[in-house]
């Protein structure tokens, strides 16, 4: 029995009744190079203090044996650990995919709950794709349904990316309607994350992404053995809306089920920092490249910004440490002037000397309107440069490097992933050669298994 | 460095600060009294389904074996699962105690958190006692900040008990306090409950105590690691009260600490129900006392109670499960009308029986200017009765049974604890005598130790 005026129930039953003969080719390849794409992230992330912290953690809390691997160290332990650890990882380098509708990176929560569930109980690699597909669509609704008031304060990706794990995860558990629905109320009840950590540049955000696919998970599992939630948590009257969000709109959570396919619309993260930051890089790009510009010709740049830019990016002036500079507008566009990339070695090695810390004061931001009114739907570009010679110059670019307009090729796709193993110190060249043709034929296999046998 | 305009900073050097020797003896006698509550109402969960399946997942998840011991079903295993289970267990009976001021449980989260640690790292019984006020005092200062808006939306218990399991959890773990600022930090960002549940009696109350003392237990073990956390969690832009609150005052965070022991404030549970409907019930068992009436005498009993009770009880009008039934005032005023106790056992036995369902439609709840007034520092009980020979009385009571002017005797306190074991099959009477007696003298156990050894 569904009820219309029940858009938890209506999105449960989707995330449930979801079959992998409903997803298109297209959607189907996409979330293959979304998986493969995380993986990379998942393994940049194996050098950082935190995510070891967190694996530390693990270990002491956890059983040392289990079904499910952690990426970063090889090691194995039972679903919700595995899920835990892999979603600390994931986000560190801030490489991984983001949705602009719902400003939320659906990557970072859906896989590493998918992945523990499929490894704990042998699903086959159709029944992992389709489940991812259910979290990114659950997710990415959720997050649009919160709205752009909930951002402000919210972490997303912590919030609706509990939602989403518990899709995914519910999903290779083959929960039924019914239980799905509980498990939404078991997760959004669970689900938390705040913005105050970027104040001090704090290392809240992996945990962000840990609870999320952790309390997900937690949620299916306890879905699956007859615990009850709320039924209306999202959209109910002490429900998360009403908690923690004064624009949402419950129409966003049934949009379009089975026949628009929100992960398809997900972007590949090319620049190594916040997403917020890629539309003004690809602008000042552009405007330096058409000028031939050096950066020594710059006086001033003004990125016209969204509201959501200014909120996240606004606090971080004077950055102290790589994480923090990849919030810092001023950072991103001078790693972009000096080395026209602004990848995760150009941040390492330089993201506080002193041309790139020079450079830093010359870039403001500046509320715009038309750049405003188009976000989140579309990430549109606008810098203005002034020069030395007294030139007042305008970038502009509607749609940024890895959105689905602009997307990455499966061999840059491989080659992104390449580098951040690499950076990560964390596989090999033959080994992620060999993970990537896995995953492009990974509708085929009867079992997911270990990516690192 | 102590910044007096950094609350957080000072309710966490506070928390990481206390020594034993500080606490005055009433307040160490009472939080000894309130141990073995908790301990008795832990113990009334065992047969819960929702606290089983948590406790299965734990199974499946945690090892099966280490130094902490779940109270329900004596297995031991790591810090992180014996908090999980037993703050499931604890909430689930509705007898813990609450501080009125801050609706919120303190027991069930701060307990289950400062046990497990206490147990791991073989601390004394003054060190547990010491976290136990530590996280108290932090808990109920935090609900008391969050204030009454938060409360129409968010469970205190979950969102402001993860506070108080990190303190508690925290000062067992002799974080610094630098440490303990950054597990408040991320306990803080992980902080979630929400009251939507209750309008379909689902489980989710158990979810939050288990969540709240695990997550808080995590971020002050992460916290020891070197994880760090945002330094202004609570007061921030975009932190707890920002996103959670609209009448949010700092200046509880920080209320006379030190000299003011919120500990002691806190009320032992009386009726088996929803504190909420406690005044009321005590107004109508003093009603009918003092008139000699029988339930077949009254026609119609109007509670005149605060806005928080309707914002909790009032999605109750039929209830379907014990659970609901304890968020039923109809149904609670209905057990005390009948047999003058709404206790575990009434509960179970008579919630649904024709002459509760048929008393239970005699009973209204209305807004009151003086009730709401006092609350939440005062919880007056205010009812007016109508008889079948149209009388009017009213009844009253300014303090209910078990508020800290009208306490529970420690030969109470041992009752209470016993009736609640056995009503769990959890422990013999000689096994609650035993554990009393040893509670009595605990600040003199070099080390805590398993309670059911």
């Amino acid at each position: 029995m569904v009820d219309h005026a029940h858009p938890s129930q209506l999105l449960a039953t989707f995330a449930a009744s979801l079959r992998y003969e409903q997803i298109p080719d297209a959607v189907r390849m996409r979330t293959e190079d979304l998986f493969l794409d995380w993986i990379g992230s998942a393994l940049a992330g194996r050098t950082s203090r935190a995510v070891q912290t967190i694996d530390r953690y693990a270990q002491t809390m956890g059983p040392g044996e289990g079904p499910c691997e952690v990426l970063i160290s090889r090691r194995t332990t039972t679903p919700l650990f595995a899920a835990m650890v892999n979603a600390a990882a994931s986000h560190v380098a801030e490489q991984d995919d983001v949705h602009n509708g719902s400003v939320f990176h659906p990557g970072a929560v859906v896989f590493p709950a998918a992945l523990a569930v499929a490894q704990s109980i042998g699903a086959s690699g159709r029944d992992l794709l389709t489940a991812a597909v259910a979290g990114y669509e659950v997710g990415i609704r959720v997050g649009e349904f919160l709205g752009r008031s909930h951002y402000r304060i919210f972490h997303t990706t912590g919030t609706a990316g509990t939602l989403a794990a518990a899709a995914a995860a519910g999903h290779v558990l083959k929960l039924t309607p019914d239980q799905m629905l509980h498990a939404f109320g078991s997760a959004g009840t669970q689900a938390a994350g705040l913005w105050e950590f970027l104040r001090d540049a704090a290392d809240s955000k992996q945990l962000h992404t840990a609870a999320a696919a952790a309390n997900g998970l937690t949620s299916a599992y306890l879905a699956q053995d007859g615990f009850t939630g709320a039924c209306r948590i999202l959209e109910g009257a002490q429900g998360m809306a009403a908690g923690m969000s004064s624009d949402a709109d419950p129409a966003k959570l049934t949009d379009r089920l089975g026949e628009r396919w929100a992960l398809a619309e997900t972007s590949f993260k090319f620049h190594a920092s916040c997403r917020h930051t890629h539309p003004a890089a690809d602008a000042l790009q552009q405007v330096m490249r058409s000028h031939g510009l050096q950066p020594e010709q710059i006086t001033r740049v003004v990125a016209h910004v969204h509201q959501g830019a200014i909120d996240v990016l606004g606090a971080v002036v004077d950055p102290h440490t790589v994480h923090q500079a990849k919030f810092s507008m001023g950072t991103v566009l001078a790693l972009i002037a000096h080395y026209d990339v602004a990848g995760l070695s150009q941040f390492e090695d330089h993201f506080n000397a002193a041309p790139i810390a020079a450079f830093r004061g010359k870039v403001g931001m500046e509320f715009d309107d038309e750049v405003d009114a188009a976000y989140p739907a579309r990430w549109i570009g606008k810098v203005t440069v002034e020069t030395t010679d007294g030139r007042r110059l305008a970038g502009r670019v509607d749609e940024p490097k890895g959105d689905p307009g602009n997307t990455l090729s499966r061999a840059e796709l491989e080659g992104k992933a390449l580098r951040l193993a690499l950076f990560g110190e964390a596989a090999s060249e033959a080994e992620m050669h060999a993970l990537a043709e896995r995953i492009w034929h990974l509708a085929d296999a009867p079992r997911v298994g270990n990516l690192f046998a």
